[in-house]
């Protein structure tokens, strides 16, 4: 039964403290309300302004920064609650969170039920968990992993705590793929192709949880990508598809929240991949939908039994769901196409896409397999037709002129850019590339600043089962300060077995 | 293998924000330093003030609170630091946190070496986890468990990463109840019956971590607790014995921050529990332990067989670091003495140590059992004439001389505070009380204020067993603001079960 929440108004001053996504309220530590009210430092609070209501944590102020009587926001809080300079805020304690006994119950090994989920991700969604209430839920599911009942009801209450996306007539194709392969960027030329089809394919996409680029890093080089769903939809009636940002038309705002903690953990479990995968899918309408499983030792999915045990996981909730849905295993041992961070890998996505001489056929080769698949499940082509008319749409312009259609209607054309510092990083040894370490590779491009550099991350020069001789380039790194150059260059210093080269006879 | 950490300077103002614990440096979002590394809002950064060092989460300031080369710091960042308003600070991308790979490989059931707990609790005592890794890491403890290797690992890390005390010659004798008792508060009485009695106990106490009081929240009424070490061993040097806070020692500083978590999520594990308690009694230097473990159905050991197990963990790891120890169960039923809370446990306290007709037996006699074991682990008495031997010294006034003397030394003798609102809580039936919620008890005194508000809490007037009236007061709470009363009485009013009466026939 909830308590009652009591209240007391303060008048609101900007500071311009940017907390990043935390919501902080700051109040003098002499404040008549604190005093009152038994208020101490990090105690979570409501904060309502209008109608709209927060949950903060508390931060004193012991100087003259506010004036007795004033408040202030961080800037993410402030921009929540639609705050006004001068105007007044209320605060109370806030209730208090029942559901933790719920992620307590997980971390003792109960299985959990579709009302706990729904209670956690309810108050999830409200930001009433903080940091520590966030990472214990991530991590209890992880150790004590979900069956399949459990991530059925995860991403039930997942997409329930936001709102779900309607296009009218089915089919509504979508892809994803099972990261952990970086450069895997096939989602733009998949779209380009199916939606120069005819199909529907309103693709929403995550920025990167724990690689160096998302999809929607990467697109956000080349367009705009944070439409809200009015803007969403006006490209998708207008070109049949798009590649925006998720986050923005809110759909499965808990799992936004999620992915911050999981990143900063570098946790992915099973139970929770199939949750966010498939809670993005049902809220953004999808009814048929591809999956892409990479296998490799160093791809997400390690083994065939894994990629099999996922796929079962996936297709089983997919089924519950509604959504219709195939899943194809690829090859996940090295990178794909050259590039490896937002603009790069734009560059492999356009080159395919203009069907340059120098495109990575690589990455061409798993667009027009996945596309085809797609057009196959969405009955944009016969049974066994689909690679066929999808390499055909990419031949003929079709894709890129569609692609070129799509940016334009989220907001122009892009021209991904380019980085200030680069450091091409040599062979010790001539030789036969025998194994590529893509979460080695994928950790130097984020320490040299992807995926919020844009331009950052590096260029591939060699594939496994080339010959290099010494001091050829493996791959060049790509900064736009050269601190982070130096962060990324240390790091392959002190790890040099980023590629195994087996010496030559 | 470590990488380089770049640094820049900049000049220091305070802006006097408090953040409780968490250390956050703010820094123009234009400023140079940002640009040239790359540092985004909440990054972890290395900051340098003259020769101290700590790692902190960046926040952004959009606004002209600092000026163009400034930046300041929380205040406990400030303090820690020991930084001077226009001093330098320079600031560095912290190195990657390796540890957190052992954090992932315990989520995923793996089993930790000494050396890896050596390497979470260094990172964790240099402030390098954030909430959302100390969170993950208390969580996959409690969830995948610890096993007796483990739980040795885990104490001897954490003793490592704090200071150790030395008080010559054995034997210093030490007491631990686990908790989870409410008003069990016997420690006071035992330091003051056996330094009494002419053995050494310098006492370091906790405070609450998911309770209403600790120990040195009570004895905070009665005395200051915060020495630090020099004016402890006065203490002990004059009296042969104290009652101080553990923290302002630097005790096991690892165990300070991991229960600031557990607090957070109401976790307190197996393997938690005994690092906690061994690592703070080896820190403390003692060689003689005895251990009070309260059982029933709503303290924390809820059964025999935990009781036992917990126990079996207690003196095996007590053993492998070399400390003599027994553990004695007892009755958990309900709350000992009449007071829940800072103040008001410590006025049973003086009771008992006054000999007041009206002190509560129960408290009395848990406290003559605990200190008579003590007196004859550490040779202050024969076996078996432990108990006779301390309650003598309470009944010829040698224990309450002695404890006044304590809390002189200490810094002089306090009165406890009284509240400045109360409500009565009155019984709707007539009949006997067949069961008490200790734990709804602690969460209804938590309400009320405690333990951070000194005189909230509440007073029992009624015991298992009793025959009540309608209408007849089971207790009354206590509370320093009005809201914090009426919130207390709120979560009572929606939980009438915490008493539960059997009618009479």
């Amino acid at each position: 039964m909830a308590q009652p929440e009591l209240s007391n108004t303060l008048r609101l001053k900007r500071l311009g403290i940017d907390t990043h996504q935390e919501a902080v309220i700051y109040m003098r530590r002499d404040c008549h309300v604190c005093r009152a009210e038994g208020f101490s430092a990090r105690a979570r609070i409501r904060v309502n302004a209008g109608v709209r209501s927060i949950i903060a944590t508390l931060n004193f102020i012991n100087s003259d920064l506010l004036a007795p009587g004033e408040a202030s926001l961080s800037e993410s809080a402030w921009l929540h609650l639609g705050a006004e300079e001068g105007g007044p805020v209320s605060v109370a304690h806030a209730r208090s969170l029942d559901s933790l006994s719920s992620v307590r119950a997980k971390v003792y090994g109960k299985k959990l039920t579709d009302a706990a989920f729904g209670e956690i991700m309810g108050d999830v969604v409200e930001g009433r968990y903080s940091d520590i209430h966030l990472s214990s839920f991530i991590t209890a599911c992880a150790a004590r992993g979900l069956d399949g009942g459990e991530i059925v009801g995860l991403t039930r209450a997942m997409v329930a705590a936001g709102q779900r996306l309607d296009w009218g007539a089915p089919p509504i194709v979508d892809k994803h793929c099972v990261g952990g392969l970086p450069g895997n960027r096939t989602t733009p030329i998949i779209v380009a192709i199916v939606t120069a089809c005819g199909l529907t394919m309103p693709k929403t996409s995550s920025r990167a949880i724990t690689s160096p680029a998302g999809t929607a890093d990467t697109m956000e080089t080349l367009a705009p990508v944070d439409l809200d769903l009015r803007a969403m939809r006006r490209v998708v009636e207008k070109e049949g598809g798009c590649v925006v940002w998720g986050g923005a038309v809110d759909l499965s705002p808990a799992d936004d929240t999620l992915i911050r903690v999981e990143r900063a953990l570098d946790i992915d479990s099973e139970g929770q991949l199939v949750a966010s995968v498939l809670s993005k899918k049902a809220a953004a309408g999808s009814t048929h939908l591809v999956l892409d499983l990479p296998v490799g030792p160093t791809a997400k999915v390690r083994s065939k039994a894994d990629a099999d045990s996922l796929s079962a996981h996936l297709l089983n909730t997919a089924r519950v769901l509604g959504i219709s849905a195939t899943a194809l295993q690829s090859d996940g041992r090295q990178p794909v196409g050259r590039g490896i961070g937002p603009a790069l890998e734009a560059r492999d996505v356009l080159a395919v896409l203009q069907c340059e001489p120098s495109a990575p056929q690589d990455l061409r080769d798993r667009a027009a397999t996945l596309a085809g698949a797609l057009l196959e499940l969405g009955g944009g082509a016969a049974a066994g037709a689909g690679v066929a008319k999808a390499n055909a749409v990419l031949d003929n312009g079709g894709a890129w002129a569609k692609f070129q259609a799509v940016c334009e209607a989220q907001g122009g054309m892009r021209t991904p850019p380019t980085s200030r510092h680069q450091k091409p990083i040599l062979s010790e040894t001539a030789g036969r590339i025998v194994t590529i370490d893509n979460r080695r590779l994928a950790k130097a491009a984020k320490l040299a600043g992807a995926p919020d550099a844009k331009a950052a991350g590096l260029e591939l020069h060699a594939a496994l089962g080339q010959h290099v001789e010494t001091s050829e380039p493996l791959f060049t790194l790509h900064a736009e300060t050269r601190g982070e150059l130096t962060y990324a260059f240390d790091y392959i210093e002190s790890h040099p077995s980023i590629f195994e080269i087996e010496l030559l006879e």
